[in-house]
């Protein structure tokens, strides 16, 4: 397949000329041949061949058409710029389908070698490697896959963008209870991007809160009693909703959130797969379950909802966590009165309208807007029966507390906190992919994630080549507008963050730690924040979750690996970890020393995916399970045993019909 | 097989003559054969049959042989006795293998009909039916279950009897810290049954959970290091240990826990089914698991413990309980601090060192005796991981405050506490069979089981019958020294619970609402109280746990049945939960209203069996997840997720190796 892309190629860069003068470097006689017949016998290319390779082939060649033009080259340069470059030519000609490998093979009939691509794939069915799924079919019969979009397809890309512009640009949200919108206090929401007002909220207040855990009392035996399989179906109806909506629902995101346009569509992806895994899962753990024991009885594990469950849900992923957290206690038969971040309580609403139009009862799923003092309010009720908490760890403190004070039965807590996440690099790491997986997990979405990198440790042997290419990197990012598709950093969430962001740049600044700075931020009515750089003496001079586009790095000397593994684990928190090294022992190492929920190795630490990156840390980090896991939703519901005396109606049916 | 066992009765009842005067009721020509055969011609036996039935057969039978005796008898009574006569002989005859339904039918063979059972069998291979396991091979290859002991075998039960009447009958106990016996505060542990010394513990202090917690932290990397099989290994030779050791076991359980002989056989069953139980689900559920995802990375699961466990258990099962928790938290990893009952130090010494001696790492298992002060300190501690705590609800809710205001990682506790269990009685119930379950659940263990039956509902109609019924053989009960084997109940567990189960019927007793008391209890020493039925208004009258052999009653109207049950689900607790009924329609009605952790149907509602009937409740009757079950080793560990790029290393090896 390879090899017939690369000849359509060359058929298109032939067609281009004049206009263009294309240069074919192959050291395979049959690429050379169908160029050659390709062009036609007119010029305006050339081939070429490396210095000491391919002479004979070129040789060949001359002697029968003198004009064909072979340019000979040879790479130069120094050590470390070539030894990637002489790896690369290693692993393509030491590969079986080579053609270099196989030429001078006396084994190898003629034939074979100068067969064409086409013929060994016959026809279209076979254009289509079996083993490999579509995207859509990686997760099996379980679960349609969410729908990505190619954003170098130019055709597909502008219309998404042109179906962005034409969605609703003002919202107005409001309590809603028993799917009715009830008035509260309202407040403007104003865009992180300009300023400029987006819609308006209403939001809770006391007696809105009572009444939405009276109505999500009153719901909750029916919804516990909806069949498993019911609530699944709901679920994927609504999966198939938020995709059905994912034009006006990314416009809300860049809106109301300030993400780019590549973070709402992964952030619609994941909101969908959340729906659609936890229906599947609900299906998988939550059915009814025979346990094994003597005969003359019947055991089956069964599971129950709680009762009513808190969803309170952060602004850095407005919908993915907020769909996520409800899914997943629906799935497990919960009621639930949601309470979304205080910046996006817009795209909340829209989310639990959608919720509703997919069939969920409007007494299952209630929406109280609000900020901490609501989400207080409601983790303090004598009523409810869990919380599903992302946030910070303060605050997930602060509601456990509430909730241990009550008298009521101990109600279980779900927090996903945040962490000081660390990227190891070692001296045999890749730099040019170092620099690529730091800057997506460092400032990709404004460093407003939770697995997004803090604390890049890198060995002190390569740490300039290192540091030199990511803030050469960080410089070329273009920080602004996230609607402008070119743009690679918006916003960050409000205002007092950029203050927060600033006087902690300020204060590594005056301490002569920033390392580089990348300008100035636009100003005007956003609330931007320039990418920044700071240098540490050690990781323990890190003790707070920096949450922006600043990225903190250190050096460490071999010799004091497990040390520089203490340092980084000291601060308690163990959300994500980046490592980077081509030594397998290494990574093991690391893994084994550090117990955050996440771990990448020689990638970016962001973009967790539901199901096959189950979400979630320990520590300060959070209280598990993972979200988007295998574990998620025992953690939402409870268990009965229902032990049957089989034998109690006059005898042992087994036993009398157990044939042999 | 059955047929067979007769005969063979009937051979041995022959012998017995003139001594015994059988009497042979059938219906059977072939048994009647047999018997006319076995009895060589000599009198001294009889046949019966019942009125109106084998009339044809026993004519024929005189009409050859004038000398054989038949008795015809018919059954009198009123129509509650005769209904479930009249069904069991409706269902004997109706049996697809039953002579009458054969006898009459042209279409069988004379020769099938009197075919000798024997002659089916052929030879002892064919003995056992090959679908039913044997009891140790009820659980598959998955583990062995535990042994019991047939009580009704003289020579086995004598054989237990003397040895354990040969074991230790004084032990001295001490803190175990990293397995070396450390000193503390002396105190005598008197027996419950006479207030005899049964031994000495020595009790924890201040520097000895500090000493206690410093080990177990120094030793958590290696211990949660150790592979998963091999921990699973430990904890089965740890079950084998304590089958082997069953007799020295039982009678610490008696002489400090003061509890009857089949009581301490199934605790030690517990205790060794929990071992081998946990094991079994390390390796199912703790090993590494890959997870789907795209070509060009993996993804797989892991699970890691969490550091240190706090152990706290209660007197009441001192031995299966307390190895459960152990079993559970050091399979998922934990290094763990053990605190026992401040009542049931002794057993819980000798337990932690078959554990030792089944190969646990010391570090990884440490005992700290001493009262409530103790695990208070203990769970107060900055360095602990969780806790598992079995207790009363009370406790549990101090404990959970306790570690939620301190400002580390969340910390999990697992609960397990107490329950006002109900059993719901219709008017289709056996009253028989009632009895026998009622028996079973509200006084067996002098009714400190937190599963116990503590508010039996009888529908009225039935209730004057039950209750009667209930009454007469609670009078037979044997309360006294629990080593006596002909004891049903033995003493509560010390003076202190006795004298609060005294208040509590005196106070009944002032408000006229005692219904029956059995008699006095033994004085001297011991720690006895009478069983004793109390008769109340309403469920919502029993507010508190009663944690001794004191049943309350209440009668309920068919006409407010959903009150009944709203009233029994009242107290907030939901444990154990008792039904009987003939219609399964009430059966279904009542779980879908009580979400009671364990449900059992027309049988007693004790003895849970691990992983059979994974035990534990919600609400105020704890945190689950069940002990026992499918679900308890996840709450114990952390989950990390290891996500590699395949590709990094310079190419995707599965496509370049997919062949199709």
């Amino acid at each position: 397949m390879t090899d017939l892309c690369y000849l359509d190629c060359t058929r298109k860069l032939l067609a281009a000329r004049p206009r263009l003068y294309p240069q074919f470097a192959t050291h395979n006689a049959l690429t050379v041949a169908s160029i050659i017949e390709d062009a036609s016998g007119a010029g305006g290319y050339e081939f070429q061949r490396l210095h000491g390779m391919g002479e004979a082939l070129y040789d060949a060649l001359f002697a029968e058409l003198p004009d064909i033009t072979c340019r000979v080259y040879a790479p130069v340069g120094d050590y470390s710029d070539l030894l990637a470059y002489l790896v690369r030519r290693l692993l393509e000609n030491g590969a079986n389908s080579s053609f270099v490998s196989v030429a001078a093979d006396p084994a190898v009939p003629i034939e074979t070698i100068l067969r064409r691509p086409q013929s060994w794939i016959v026809d279209q069915s076979h254009a289509r490697h079996s083993h490999i799924p579509l995207p859509r079919d990686l997760f099996g019969a379980v679960r349609r896959n969410s729908g990505g979009i190619e954003f170098g397809d130019r055709a597909s890309f502008d219309a998404l963008l042109r179906e962005v512009r034409a969605a609703p640009q003002s919202i107005q949200a409001r309590p809603l209870i028993d799917g009715v919108a009830v008035a509260g206090r309202q407040r403007t929401i104003n865009s992180p991007i300009d300023g400029k007002p987006v819609g308006t909220v209403e939001e809770g207040d006391k007696a809105i809160i009572s009444a939405s855990l009276a109505a999500a009392e009153a719901a909750f035996p029916a919804w516990n009693a909806t069949p498993v399989a019911d609530r699944a179906a709901l679920l994927e109806r609504a999966g198939d909703l938020i995709e059905q909506n994912r034009a006006p629902l990314i416009a809300l995101l860049q809106n109301e959130g300030g993400k780019t346009i590549d973070d709402c569509v992964a952030e619609v992806r994941e909101a969908a797969d959340h729906c659609r895994y936890y229906a599947g899962e609900a299906r998988r753990t939550l059915v009814r379950r025979t346990l094994p024991g003597p005969t003359g009885e019947s055991n089956e594990l069964c599971y129950r909802g709680r009762g009513i469950f808190i969803c309170i849900s952060p602004w850095n992923f407005p919908l993915a966590i907020f769909i996520g957290q409800i899914a997943g206690a629906l799935a497990a038969g919960n009621c639930i009165v949601a309470k979304p971040a205080e910046q996006t309580p817009l795209i909340a609403f829209e989310a639990v309208k959608l919720l509703h139009l997919a069939g969920v009862p409007v007494g299952a799923l209630h929406l109280v807007p609000g900020d901490g003092n609501i989400g207080a309010m409601l983790t303090a009720d004598q009523r409810i029966a869990g919380v599903a908490f992302t946030g910070s760890t303060e605050v997930a403190r602060t509601i456990n507390r509430v909730l241990a004070a009550k008298d009521g039965p101990i109600a279980p807590l779900i927090a996903e906190t945040g962490g000081i996440n660390a990227m190891i690099v070692d001296a045999t790491a890749l730099p040019e992919q170092v620099t690529d997986d730091v800057l997506a997990s460092a400032f990709r979405s404004a460093g407003q994630r939770c697995s997004a990198l803090r604390l890049l440790c890198v060995q002190d042997d390569v740490a300039n080549c290192v540091l030199d290419m990511v803030a050469g990197a960080v410089r070329e990012l273009k920080l602004g507008d996230p609607r402008d598709p070119a743009t690679h950093i918006g916003p960050v969430i409000d205002a007092e963050s950029r203050e927060r962001l600033g006087r902690w740049v300020a204060a590594m600044d005056s301490r002569g730690a920033v390392l580089f700075r990348a300008g100035a931020a636009p100003t005007g009515g956003g609330t931007y924040v320039a990418p920044t750089i700071v240098e540490l003496d050690n990781a323990r001079e890190l003790k707070e979750e920096v949450f922006g586009p600043i990225l903190h790095v250190v050096r460490w000397r071999a010799d004091r690996f497990d040390r520089m593994l203490d340092d980084v684990a000291s601060n308690g928190t163990a959300l994500t970890l980046g490592v980077h090294s081509r030594i397998e022992a290494t990574v093991a190492r690391i893994t084994a020393r550090l117990a955050n929920g996440n771990v990448y190795v020689n990638r970016n630490m962001i973009g967790a995916v539901v199901g096959s990156q189950p979400f979630g840390g320990s520590g300060l980090s959070g209280t598990g399970p993972k979200a988007g896991g295998p574990n998620y939703l025992h953690r939402l519901a409870v268990e009965q045993v229902v032990t049957v005396n089989t034998a109690a109606s006059g005898g042992d049916a087994i036993l009398l019909s157990g044939d042999e």
